[in-house]
C-alpha cells in the first residue's frame, strides 16, 4: 500500500500498482517525484547549458552541492554532519546512535571536469531519499541507517581519488605533509571551507566491524543492462585494473627517402600493440576488457616516420588472476614485437586496484528485492571504480545499477530513464528493509 | 691539375691528387675551403644553438640569406639579380645573355622550422661556387650557366612549396588575388621585400625551349648511399606522393564498462590500417615507401574508448601505376576493416604530385664525371620533392645526391662529411664541362 505522505504527480514514474506484492502490505514507497526534483536541482549545480555538469571535489560548485545536501536533510528532519575528511553523513535524528549494528549507503556529489547529472549524485540522493521515506512513515530498521556523500571520489581536481572513502576505512597513511591540488592550491584550506580537518582525520576513521554493511547505488555507465532491456543490475565485483603506460622508441626519417628495409617505425610496433590489446580480452579472454584509449605520437608530422609512441594499455577483470595473466601475456608479446620491429618498448605499471567482490547476503537482499518488485534483473560487474571498493576493506559492501541510457558517463550525456532511477530506489529502500 | 687560385688549407676534404684522370688537365677544381666556409656562414642566417636552422621562406633570416648571397656573388664578380617571383638569379658578367643556350643550377635558401643547415642552402651554394669557379679560372662553356635560389621551396610560412621554381616554369596560374602567410600576413608586402613583385610574376616566367637543362645537387635526405658507401648518387626519378587524410569514426565508451563485444572501437580499425599501409610497400610492393607518420586519437583519454582518430597516410612511387595501385588496394581494404570493426571510415586526398623522370642526357653526364674522379656512385631515386620537379615541366632535368648522415634530413642533425660536400660540387662542375 502506498504511504499517505508521498506524493506522485506522474503515476508513470513508479512501478505500476499491480507489482506490489501481495505480502509487503507495509512496506512504504519512496517518493519519486521529490527525488527527481532533487536529481533536476542538484545537476545546476556547477551545471552548464550543454546539461553537463563540472562539480570538481574541493571545489567552489562542490561545496555548494554539499551545503545543499545538508539543508534538504535538514528540512526533511534529518541530522546532518560533515567528519574531518570532508564526508557528509546524514542520520534519523530518532534512532540513537552506536546503539545498532550500521548500515551505510553512500556515493559522491564531486564530478569529473564537463561530466553528468547522475553519476555519484545519484547514489547520494538515493541514500537520502530512502532515510527520508523511512523517517516521514517512521519505519523502524534493524539497523542504525546513515547516508554518506563521500567527498573527492573522482580526484578531478585534488589528485586523490577515493578521498573520503578512503579517510573513512582508516586507508590514507601516506598522506604527504602539505598536500595540494593540481593548481598548487593547499588542501587543507579547501578541506577546513567544507567542514573538515586535516589534522584531525583520524577522528573520521570508522574501525572494522563498526560497520554492518555498505550500499551503493549507482547508473551502470555501460551498456549491459540497456542492452538486456533489464532495469536492474546487481553488482557481483568491481573490476580490479591495471593500467600500464608503454613507450615504443624506434628511429625517425624521411617519409620518402627513408627505405622501408630497415626502418625502426615505432607506429607500427604500437599498432601491433593495440591489436594484441585487444586480442588479450575479447580473443584469448584472460581479462574482461582491454583497451587502448590514449596514444600519441611523436614528433607526429605526416612526413616523418615517427621518432616515438606512449600510449596507456587499461586491462580490467574480476579476478587478480586474470589480470595478472592478462599483463604477463602481454609483456611476453611487447618483448617479442620490439625484437622484430628493431624498436625498444617499455611498460610501466602506473594503477593497480585489486578486484573487489560484493557480499553475497547483500546481493541476495538486492536480487529478493527486485524479484518481490517483478523486475527483472541481472548480475554484472563493475567495469568502473567506485567507493564501495574501499569500503570493502572494512565491512561488507553491495551495489545495484541501473540503466545508463547510450551506456555513457563522464559526459554531459550521461542519462537515465526516470522511471528507472525511481525503481532503483525503490529497490534499495526494500533492500534496506529486507536486511 | 688544380688551378692556382684554389686554396686548400685541408687536403682531406678534396679528392686524392692520384683520382685526376691523366687526359683532363685542364678540368677546373672548385675551392673546397670556400664553399665549406660559405656553407658554415649561412648556418648562421636563421641558425640556433643546436644547429638548426630556421629560415621560412619570405621571413626576416630568409631575407637576410638572400641579401648575403646576393653580396657573395658580387664579390665574387658576378652579377645578381631579383626576379618579379623573389627568385636571386646569378650570372657571370661576361658571357652575354640570351646568345647561347642556358643551363640552370638551382636549389634554394629558406628552410623548414627548426631545419638543417645544407638542405636547399648546399646546392645554392653548390651552384655559386661552380660559377665563382669558371669565372676565375676564365672557363669558356657551351652554355649559359645561371644559378638560382628559388624561393619559398618549403612553404614552411606562405602555404605555395615551390613557388619560385613554380612562378619560373610559369605554373602559377591560380593564385588567389591576395595571397596570405600562415600569420595571415600578405605575400605581396613580403614578396616585395625580397624585391619581387606579385603583380608582374609573368615577367619571371621563362618559357619552354629558353632552358637547355636544369641541374640541381642536394643531400640525399636518405640512408642508402650512406649504406653503400657511395659518394654519388645519380638520381633517375623524384618519387611521386599520394597524400591520404583517413578519418575512422566509432563510438566512445568507457573503458571499464564497455564489453568487449559491440564495441566500435576506431583505434583498433586505424592499426590494421597502419599494418596494411606498411604492407603495400614492404610485401605487396605496390608502391616504393609508404608511411603513417601522423595520428591523433580523439578525446585521447586512458579510461575511454575513442571516439575517432584522424591520420595521414604518404606513399610514393617513381610510377604513376604504382601510387594508383597502391591507393586502390588501399581503399578497398579500408572498406573492408571498416565493415569488421563497425566504424566508419573515410580517405581523402591531399596531396598528389605525379613523379618525375631526370632526363637520360644529364643522368650519363652525372655519372660520366663521377667516373672520371673514380668515384663510387649508385642511381637511385629522389624520395623527397625538389625544384628540380618543377622546372622539369619546361626543361630536362637532373639531379646529384651526396650522402646524409643517418639518413636524416630537416632537423639539426642534418649532416653530411665535408668531403663529400666537396667532392659533390667537383662532380656537379665536370657535369656542367661535359654537357
Amino acid at each position: 500500500m502506498r504511504n499517505a505522505t508521498t506524493v506522485v504527480p506522474d503515476q508513470a514514474i513508479v512501478p505500476d500498482q499491480a507489482l506490489v506484492p501481495a505480502d509487503a502490505p507495509d512496506t512504504p514507497w519512496i517518493n519519486g517525484a521529490r527525488l527527481l526534483d532533487r536529481i533536476d536541482r542538484f545537476a545546476e549545480i556547477g551545471g552548464d547549458e550543454n546539461g553537463g555538469v563540472t562539480r570538481m571535489g574541493f571545489g567552489p560548485a562542490d561545496r555548494e552541492a554539499r551545503s545543499a545536501l545538508v539543508q534538504e536533510a535538514v528540512k526533511a528532519g534529518l541530522e546532518a554532519g560533515i567528519d574531518a575528511g570532508g564526508n557528509v553523513l546524514v542520520r534519523r535524528p530518532d534512532q540513537g546512535a552506536g546503539e545498532r549494528p550500521r548500515l551505510l549507503i553512500g556515493s559522491h556529489l564531486d564530478t569529473v571536469a564537463n561530466g553528468g547529472r547522475l553519476d555519484g549524485t545519484y547514489g547520494v540522493l538515493a541514500g537520502l531519499e530512502v532515510l527520508q521515506t523511512l523517517h516521514e512513515t517512521g519505519t523502524e530498521t534493524s539497523h542504525e541507517i546513515v547516508v554518506a556523500a563521500f567527498a573527492n571520489e573522482e580526484g578531478a581536481l585534488f589528485p586523490q581519488p577515493f578521498w573520503g572513502s578512503m579517510v573513512l576505512a582508516g586507508r590514507l597513511d601516506a598522506l604527504p605533509e602539505d598536500p595540494r591540488d593540481y593548481t598548487g592550491a593547499p588542501l587543507r584550506e579547501a578541506l577546513a571551507l567544507t567542514g573538515g580537518d586535516l589534522s584531525r582525520l583520524d577522528t573520521a576513521v570508522w574501525a572494522p566491524g563498526s560497520l554492518a554493511g555498505y550500499l551503493e547505488i549507482h547508473v551502470e555507465q555501460g551498456p549491459v543492462l540497456e542492452r538486456l532491456g533489464k532495469p536492474i543490475g546487481v553488482v557481483d565485483s568491481i573490476t580490479g585494473r591495471t593500467q600500464l603506460k608503454v613507450e615504443v622508441r624506434g628511429a625517425a626519417g624521411h617519409a620518402g627517402t627513408t627505405p622501408m628495409k630497415g626502418r625502426r617505425d615505432p607506429l607500427v610496433t604500437a599498432s601491433q600493440i593495440v591489436l594484441t590489446v585487444r586480442q588479450l580480452a575479447e580473443e584469448q579472454r584472460l581479462c574482461r576488457v582491454a583497451t587502448v584509449g590514449r596514444l600519441d605520437v611523436s614528433p607526429n608530422s605526416p612526413n616523418t616516420i615517427a621518432q616515438s609512441v606512449q600510449f596507456d594499455v587499461d586491462l580490467r577483470d574480476s579476478t587478480p588472476h586474470g589480470l595478472a595473466a592478462a599483463e604477463e601475456t602481454l609483456r611476453g608479446t611487447l618483448a617479442a614485437l620490439a625484437h622484430q620491429g628493431g624498436v625498444e618498448v617499455t611498460a610501466e605499471a602506473t594503477i593497480r586496484t585489486a578486484p573487489v567482490l560484493t557480499d553475497r547476503r547483500l546481493r541476495a537482499a538486492v536480487t529478493r528485492s527486485a524479484e518481490e518488485l517483478g523486475l527483472a534483473h541481472e548480475t554484472l560487474p563493475s567495469g568502473a571504480g567506485h567507493d564501495a571498493q574501499v569500503i570493502a576493506d572494512i565491512a561488507p559492501v553491495g551495489m545495484i545499477f541501473v540503466p545508463s541510457t547510450g551506456g555513457v558517463s563522464h559526459v554531459p550525456e550521461e542519462h537515465t530513464a526516470p522511471e528507472d532511477l525511481v525503481t532503483g530506489v525503490d529497490v534499495l529502500l526494500r533492500t534496506v528493509l529486507g536486511l
